[in-house]
Formats: C-alpha cells, sequence, structure tokens
C-alpha cells in the first residue's frame, strides 16, 4: 500500500536537500557577483503560452490540463515563455540591459528513462535589450563562473560555441531554401548521436542528399577554429558574411580578454535542436564525453514578436541541476554536507533541562545552532550524542554549576573546560 | 492579447522576490538554529494522498487532474501528507526525534476573494517521534523565532494556545458523544466569526442545543489562563483531566522558562478547524485583531495511522507567507531590500573596456558584485550610473593610467582615489 512520490517525481530528504542547496547557494552567488538579479513566476501557465513558442505537438510533452475553471494550464516545461512574458508586460518600465536570473522546478511528462525524470531544476539566466555580442561573453562568463565556482576547470568541460545565423547565411548561400535548411540543420543537430540515419526526415521530405552538398554541409559542422571558419567562407564571402564574422571576432575576443579562451572551442556542429535561436548558440559539456549537455543557451531575438509583445533583443542559458550534479560526483567535487551544530547543551536531570530553556532560546535567537536532548536523559546518553553531532561546544547544565549561577563549557577541539556564568554564556559564545 | 498570470497567481520581479527571499532567509536560520533540517518534496501528488487525510470533498478544493498516464493527481495543496510520507517510508531509519522544516509553494483552487490567491509559499516545520510536550514548547519556541527575527515583539503578535484533547475529554464528562463533540467543536471554530451562525449546521443536525450545555461550551471557549482552566474543570475533576493538566502545567513552565511566556495566552477559544488536531493547539495572531492567522499548527498523533504508516508521534505548524508580509509592511518592518553592487567599472573607450574584462572576471570569480556598462558609453553616463547604483567602489579603466598599467580606484563613500596597479586590484578589493 503506502503512497509513493509520483514517476519521475523527486523527493529531498535532508541530505539530498543540502546538496541541492548547495548548487543553489553557488549558482546563485555567481549570478549575483555578474549582477544578474532574481526573480521567479508561477509553476502552472496557461497551455497557449508554450503552443505559441514550440507548436501544438509540444502538448504531448506536458503535464498540461483543464482548471475548474475551464482554462487550458500547464506545469511550466521551461522558463524562457514565463520570462520573455513578465519582460514583456514590463518592459517599457525595465532598465537595459535586463540582466535576471531564476532557479525552479520544471515538468515534462517524458517517457521514463534512466537519470531522465518528470521534473528537473534549472538555473536560468537571460539577458535582455542588448543585440551585440556583449550579451553573449557576458553570459559564457557567467555559465562559466557558475561551473568554476565549485572547483570545476578546463579539465573538466568547455563550452562549444556555435553559430544558427551563420549556419542559416552559409545554407543559403549554397541556394537552399528556409524549408530545407530547417531540415538540414536538424539532421546536423542529431548527426553526432545518430550518424547517417539523421538525416532520414530530410530525405523523406526533400528527396536524396546531393552528395556535394552533403560533404559540404558536413565540412561546416566540422568546423572547429575562427580559421577554418573564415577560410570555409572566404569562397562565399558577402557583406552579411563579413560582418557576422566581425562579430564572431568582437565575440571571441571579449572571451579572451575575459580570459576565458581556455574553456571555449568554436565548433559548428552544435545548432541545438530548438528552433527560436536566431543566431551564437552554446553548449557545455564535459571533457570525457560521458554525461549529457550540462548547460544550453543562445540568442532568441525573435521569441518576443512570435509571443505578441514588442521586439526585444534576448540571449541566455539554462543549467539542469540534475547532470550537473553527476558531474560533480564524478569529479569528487561534491563536498560531505552535514548540518553541525554551534553547541550542545547537556543536563543534569528535569529541574536542568527547565534551568537550561532560557539559554538555549537566547542562543538560537542570536543565531546559533543550538541542540539539546527534548526529553530527559542519562548524561552518558548526552554526551555520546553532543559528540556524534560534531558540534564545537558543550555546554553543561550541572545542578552543583547552577548552585553557584554557573555553567560548564567544554570546548570538543581542544577539550579545554571551564566554569561560565550563566549571565555570560551568550557573549562568550558569539565572541568565539 | 498579451499572455497573462493565470488567476491567483504570483510573478516575482525581481523587487518582489528580493522580498520574498528576506522573508525565507530568516525563516531557514530560524530553524537551523533550532537544529531543524531541510527537507523538500514534489509539488505534484497522487490526489488519493488528501482524500486519505480531509475526505473526498476535499478534491473540489484542488488544482487536481488526470495525468497522461491515467493518474489522478493534483498540485499539494499543504505539505502535512506529504511529509507524513516521506517519513513514514524511511521511519525506522531516521534518528528520532526528527525535526524537518521546509520552505514550498502550494496551490488551492479557491474562489478568488481579496488577499487571498491560489497559490501562496509556506514555511512549515514539524518534530516526529515525540510524544511529550517538549515538541510543543520546542515548536512554540521556532514559531515566536520566526517572528522575533524580523524585529516583531510581544506588542506585535501573540500566540493563542488550546487544546483538542481537552476540548472532547470535556463534552464527554458533560454527556456527549463523538458525532456532537465534532460539530459542536466546529460550532465553536466558527463562532468568533459568526456568532449565533456558527451553530447552524449543529442545530440541524441534532436540534436545538440546550440552554445550559450551550452556555458551558462558550464558558469552556471563554477560559483565558490556566487558572480558569483549573477552576472550570475542578468539578469534573478525573484522572485523565488531572493527568490533561499537569501536561498543561510542564508546557506552559517549559514556555515560561523559555523566556516566552510574554508571547503566549491560554484561550481555549481556539480549536483549529482542521479535524486531524489531536492535543494543543495554537495560532499566532497581530495583537491588533487586523489579520488573519498568521500561523498555525498543533498536534497530529493519529494521521500516520489514517495513512496507513506505523504509528508516529507528530506535532506541526505551518506561517504562510503573504499574511506575514502585510504585518512587517503594517509595522515598517519589511526593510528596504536593494542589491547594490560592490565595484562599477568605467572604462574610457572600447580598448579599456576590453582591457577591464579580465579584471571583472576575476572580481567576479572572486565573489564581488561587478558592474559596468556593456557597450562602450560617454564618462559621464559611467558616473552617473555608478553613482545611482550605490556601488562603493568605482574602478576608471583610463587610457592614460592603463599604459602605466595602473587603474584608478575611486571610493563613492570617502571620496578618495588613488591609482592601483592592475595585478593588485583584486587583492585591494577583497581586503576591504
Amino acid at each position: 500500500m503506502a503512497f509513493q512520490t509520483l514517476p519521475g517525481f523527486r523527493e529531498f530528504y535532508p541530505e539530498e536537500l543540502l546538496r541541492r542547496n548547495y548548487l543553489f547557494r553557488l549558482w546563485r552567488q555567481a549570478a549575483l557577483s555578474f549582477g544578474f538579479s532574481e526573480y521567479d513566476a508561477p509553476v502552472l501557465e496557461a497551455l497557449d503560452l508554450y503552443k505559441a513558442k514550440s507548436g501544438e505537438e509540444i502538448e504531448g510533452q506536458l503535464f498540461s490540463f483543464t482548471d475548474k475553471g475551464g482554462r487550458a494550464v500547464t506545469l511550466r516545461p521551461e522558463m524562457t515563455p514565463t520570462v520573455c512574458r513578465l519582460v514583456g508586460a514590463k518592459a517599457s518600465a525595465l532598465k537595459r540591459p535586463i540582466k535576471w536570473f531564476s532557479i525552479g522546478e520544471f515538468y515534462r511528462y517524458e517517457r521514463m528513462q534512466r537519470g531522465r525524470g518528470r521534473c528537473f531544476f534549472q538555473f536560468n539566466a537571460d539577458i535582455f535589450g542588448e543585440p551585440g555580442v556583449e550579451g553573449e561573453s557576458e553570459l559564457i562568463g557567467l555559465l562559466i563562473q557558475c561551473l568554476c565556482g565549485f572547483g570545476l576547470s578546463e579539465a573538466d568541460f568547455f563550452v562549444r560555441l556555435s553559430d544558427r545565423n551563420l549556419w542559416f547565411d552559409y545554407l543559403a548561400a549554397l541556394g537552399l531554401d528556409d524549408a530545407r535548411t530547417r531540415a538540414l540543420l536538424t539532421a546536423v543537430d542529431r548527426y553526432e548521436k545518430q550518424g547517417e540515419a539523421a538525416f532520414k526526415a530530410y530525405t523523406e521530405a526533400f528527396g536524396e542528399l546531393d552528395a556535394g552538398l552533403r560533404a559540404r554541409v558536413l565540412e561546416f559542422a566540422a568546423v572547429k577554429s575562427l580559421a577554418a571558419l573564415e577560410a570555409i567562407l572566404a569562397p562565399l564571402a558577402n557583406e552579411r558574411l563579413n560582418a557576422r564574422l566581425d562579430e564572431w571576432r568582437r565575440l571571441l575576443g571579449n572571451l579572451d580578454a575575459m580570459g576565458l579562451a581556455r574553456f571555449v572551442e568554436v565548433d559548428l556542429g552544435v545548432v541545438r535542436g530548438l528552433a527560436y535561436y536566431t543566431g551564437f548558440v552554446f553548449e557545455a559539456f564535459d571533457r570525457k564525453g560521458e554525461l549529457r549537455a550540462i548547460a544550453g543557451g543562445g540568442r532568441y531575438d525573435d521569441l518576443f514578436s512570435k509571443l505578441g509583445y514588442a521586439a526585444m533583443p534576448a540571449v541566455g542559458f539554462a543549467i539542469g541541476d540534475m547532470t550537473f550534479a553527476l558531474l560533480l560526483e564524478q569529479r569528487g567535487l561534491m563536498p560531505p554536507l552535514i548540518s553541525v551544530p554551534d553547541v550542545y547543551c547537556v543536563t543534569g536531570g528535569e529541574a536542568e533541562r527547565r534551568a537550561a530553556l532560557g539559554t538555549i532560546q537566547a542562543l538560537r535567537a542570536a543565531g546559533l545552532r543550538v541542540e539539546y536532548a527534548l526529553r530527559t536523559q542519562a548524561f552518558g546518553k548526552q554526551f555520546r550524542a553532543a559528540t556524534d553531532s560534531g558540534a564545537r561546544h558543550v555546554l553543561i547544565f550541572g545542578s552543583e554549576e547552577l548552585a553557584r549561577g554557573m555553567v560548564k563549557l567544554r570546548n570538543l577541539s581542544t577539550r579545554s573546560e571551564e566554569d561560565v556564568p550563566v549571565g555570560e554564556i551568550l557573549e562568550r559564545l558569539t565572541q568565539q
């Protein structure tokens, strides 16, 4: 019998929540140091919001339902449409650039598979109102700091940088129309995992892919440096492509100036599945290539218009908590997280326990973490509990000391012990 | 057009989120100082969990639906059944007493009215495995600290303490059966707000209430002190009532020893609507009586068995965020919360902006909050932004200074200014 957590959902017992809080705390610290402001939004949204962004077929992956007021609603599967909604509604009142972040939970009704639940947390950071590559460099800098803050280095992860704009321009220069371009980009997105099978949808729609074109597509997907990019585009040179290459040089120059070049690799093989990206896209991966993408993002300048708001340049990324925690554990960078009291109070008996209560309340009000046995216990049992707790100090409320208005203060690390007047305990413990 | 937040749901723009985070931070701090461990659990649960606790009729107030796997599920309306589920599943492995807290969002499909949304946050704290009144005194101590931590005092709020056990024993001693007792308790719960109308459901079910009985019920509900309680129960004295009065003396004695008597008022008029409470119940109210209850809780020793788990003593309380925030604002205790950078970087031009990027990334990686203009701007505009931001320090990357390997460091509070070698900036700013 017994009630169960729903399939794909997660419960966080205290030891797991300490780990989750550790991720959230360092992500939040990184975002604040970069001058991002935190926001949050409802977990339940109108279904239309996601259909408007991603098309009707998205509903199959959502926790959607009709609420008691007849509204088609859904648990949010991602933050991007919501944050656009919030920014769009107050765009004229918000000072630009708008640098926002959030940490929230998201829900997708997916087929259950290993390492993939139906809910997950994401750190989302976005910059709105900045059309230039400084938006990208600021965000990639934050993304890298979100990982380096945990002790991860360029030996552990890297950021693959690509450009959907350039893919469109390149394929246009090769004579492809928009529909074929999108179909080919989907194939490129899948090629790394699926090989030849990635082109299946393209050939079904448009017939066999010309061998020469196929070679040029794969050649472009294999570009791994600015120099290679410049070389491959040289024969096609036009004003548009030249301007775009200038932006590439500026973005890579910024990242170099930030001291982050060692983390970033040009890699046109990344196109990101989501069709709404309109410019630079980037993904963070572990160097060993064992895990899913740790983070991903890019520019999406068209989404505000698509959702019915005034046009707004936008660039952002998200880090998921599950792959990230896995990476930290694999690298031995998840520290042992335990909650240790500052003070453990040991009491002689019922009268002493009650005498201790005032001090305990005062110490806690001052912010100290204080533990004691809720009910009278043998001295020996209390001392064992005190030692097991890892507390630095033990306060011993014994009848003989209390009769003199004193409490024994034992330092468990130095093993020193002294009598302290009851009225001075708070001062003594908050000084140390 | 434009997408809207669903009725009753809340969005948190950065200024609102700072306030929410302020509440959460101090609540978390209070709970940790009392030795409580944080947990969390899914926002979506099996509908049966709430039906088992509260009866079939609860569904009308829930965001319930059938998921794509055919499961009857609901957004959680409260934490108590969930935390029982988590504790119940691992009861034998958890060290007692189990002191847990959480901060989470809850959802109820209620008729929209002022000051009441369809989602709200709650701080929940519970102690499992402690049958004695020390569970209650520890929790009431925590509840009071959760309010005092914000600067609220006994002039602002108080805790009304009552006892559903005693009500049952009292009405049993007057000859009432269980059904009449429950109906009368519902009337008592409503009497404060509704007056005579509160007895309507009782009289409909059981006929006109005997005038003598009615007087004795209202007399008991009017008990406001331990002495009055002892006096009213004296004529009915039996072993059970005497033992219960002893527990009252012990609980009030604990609270007195904790220095909290000034916050606590005996008030048998409180019975709390939720039928699952089995002993002491308590509610926190503002002294002016202008707001809804700020917090409420009590003992619920029977719920584990009711949900199918091994019996487990349990006592807990919850604070809602909306009434609490209102109280802080009314008392002028919501501080101005703004996010201020530590350092604002002003750059001479494009070359200097790029030269600054490495320092900015290093300062941020060290945890300092650093702002700068993403794109080149006039000096004057940058200085105004620096002043407006409230930053303590301004770093000026000028071409002349950079040529000498220096940066100008201006302290906006002391108005002092000096040249610092680029390589020493981090050390200088992290020392201060």
